[in-house]
């Protein structure tokens, strides 16, 4: 029932790729107002045959504050798709809805693999020369420790594989330059837990803000901060540099004829700047993926493709067994890894 | 002597403004390679009577560590330069030589205004749809509490009005959100000095990094980690939107006969996408630029009048009343002013 369009977009969404949907074994439990979801499934015989609808009249607004969506939820679309993940009737969820509410009942019902994060994660898929690069934290977590950072490393390695079936992604740490000493001290020291934490990630040091654009590595990792004001200004940016090229191009009758001829092309290359839709929250017991608000169909099933790509790969065994090589690599440098490291240092 | 062309690129550059530099009564002290400079200077002799050249042999190169420069760096070109305002005899440096070097030169030579500031702040002129945002800092303080975030504050809105005429320019503080409990503790920390520590800034509140580009305020002010990575964030967007226009509009016949006729307007927007050169050091006892490494005369004769704008406004008195005040304002909550907002938080 979420996002701006609801099931309108979501059944056509699932239309789209039915033909790999049945291919791959995947169905869909719909939750939601059951009247509504009916009409248009019944546009859609090939989908309706994958899925089982599962009525409730509670619906989450896309203005209400997650404490309040917590205390009023139980029962509702978003909440009973993320419960029906840990009862095991599904494994994974994928909504438009409320982000702030979706993050706080995804905590609550399913509970943190990584106990320190205040937050999920949100990897967010960012279009390159090369491809798409997988930045994280761009979400809400803002103070993160060199402990914390090696978990995005871990989470965003194992999504990246996932979704990009890139075998060994490479990953690199977000700071403002690539000398051992540059930059803050959490960065220094994730670095360090990443060069000698006995982990099984392809890192290849740090990287540089025009780094990411450039495709240099697969993954890069920063604190929900700066990866947050990355994102945004990257956008930000984009949408300037289009609104300014559309302005150039219609300054004169004659270049105005220009764009025309080249109109074509002109449309390819904003569809290239897109990012792709279904941003997964991370660092949870369960497989959680985020579609945009104002979604379409094409941009839903997007989301759908990624939650069954992390469901059908080894993405929740591969991140379990990394926390728990980092846990040991730190344990092994003292009781208190933290402090152990510290000195080291 | 500095930068990648040296007095092949100062002497064109100050030649290409004459009659301003006359009509504001500047004048210029060429330090560097005599000879080569007069062969220059020889070419454009309307710039020859504004200038008196201080020769010296020893120059800085590119590729010098901080450390050495200022080892061994005394009496070299960049040196001479910044010496000379201590001593009274110039009012501003300019240079495109070796950053690391200029930024510890001038801070042993002029010393910090801010002395808790590591290094100086460097403020970017961000290109926006409504002119130049300036935002700092974009250099190489990482770590940040409240009070230097508010002394960047400070010292942006002075050079903004200094450079670009805004008469009380608006200042924003770079956040992952605006609401007030959004962000790091440091950043609301500094919010509340900002609303309430009686400094004469127009203070807007949080800013996103979507809004730099938008130019929804004329000063951003972030730390020096999340300003650089926001910069080279932003620089990389750009070159690859550009890269991937270039082969959008070169993919078929079709559209290259269209960007062959929209030629004009696509360099005109190249140009306009180009942020202008000259950043100041902020926080020293004086007024030092800088140019960039790989600029042309056009761009340096930019820098050259960013130094003369500060030089000839109140641009130093400003900043120094406002860090009174703002030390008032903390000596007033209490007799350690850190200590006592805090507790008030």
């Amino acid at each position: 029932m979420g996002g701006d369009h609801g099931p309108s977009v979501v059944v056509p969404g699932l239309a789209l790729d039915v033909e790999q949907w049945t291919a791959r074994g995947v169905r869909f439990l719909l939750h939601g107002d059951a009247a509504r979801l009916e009409i248009e499934l019944a546009r859609h015989p090939a989908v309706r045959s994958l899925c089982e609808v599962r009525h409730t009249d509670l619906v989450i607004s896309g203005d209400e504050k997650p404490a309040q969506a917590m205390r009023r939820g139980k029962g509702s679309s978003l909440w009973n798709a993320v419960e029906a993940i840990r009862d095991g009737q599904a494994q994974a969820a994928v909504s438009s809805g409320n982000t702030g509410a979706m993050m706080a009942i995804s905590k609550l019902i399913l509970r943190m693999v990584v106990t320190e994060l205040e937050r999920p994660a949100i990897a967010a898929s960012w279009p390159t020369s090369r491809g798409f690069t997988t930045v994280l934290d761009v979400g809400a977590n803002v103070d993160c420790d060199a402990e914390r950072l090696v978990d995005f490393a871990i989470m965003g390695e194992a999504f990246h594989r996932a979704v990009y079936g890139a075998e060994r992604p490479s990953v690199g740490l977000l700071n403002v330059g690539t000398e051992d000493q540059k930059g803050r001290e959490d960065v220094r020291e994730a670095h360090k837990l990443l060069t000698g934490g006995g982990l099984s990630l392809n890192y290849k040091g740090f990287v540089e803000g025009g780094d990411i654009g450039k495709g240099v590595v697969d993954v890069v990792v920063t604190d929900g901060f700066t990866g947050n004001v990355a994102l945004k200004t990257a956008e930000g940016v984009a949408r300037f540099v289009s609104s300014e090229l559309r302005a150039a191009l219609t300054s004169s009758l004659i270049s105005t004829i220009g764009a025309f001829i080249a109109q074509g092309a002109l449309r390819k290359l904003r569809h290239r700047l897109e990012p792709p839709d279904g941003a997964p929250f991370l660092g949870l017991n369960g497989i959680v993926v985020k579609s945009h608000g104002g979604t379409d169909a094409k941009g839903f099933a997007n989301a759908v493709r990624v939650a069954a790509d992390l469901a059908q790969s080894e993405f929740t065994s591969e991140i379990r067994r990394n926390l728990e090589q980092l846990t040991a690599a730190l344990n092994e440098k003292g009781p208190e890894g933290d402090a152990a490291v510290e000195q080291k240092a």
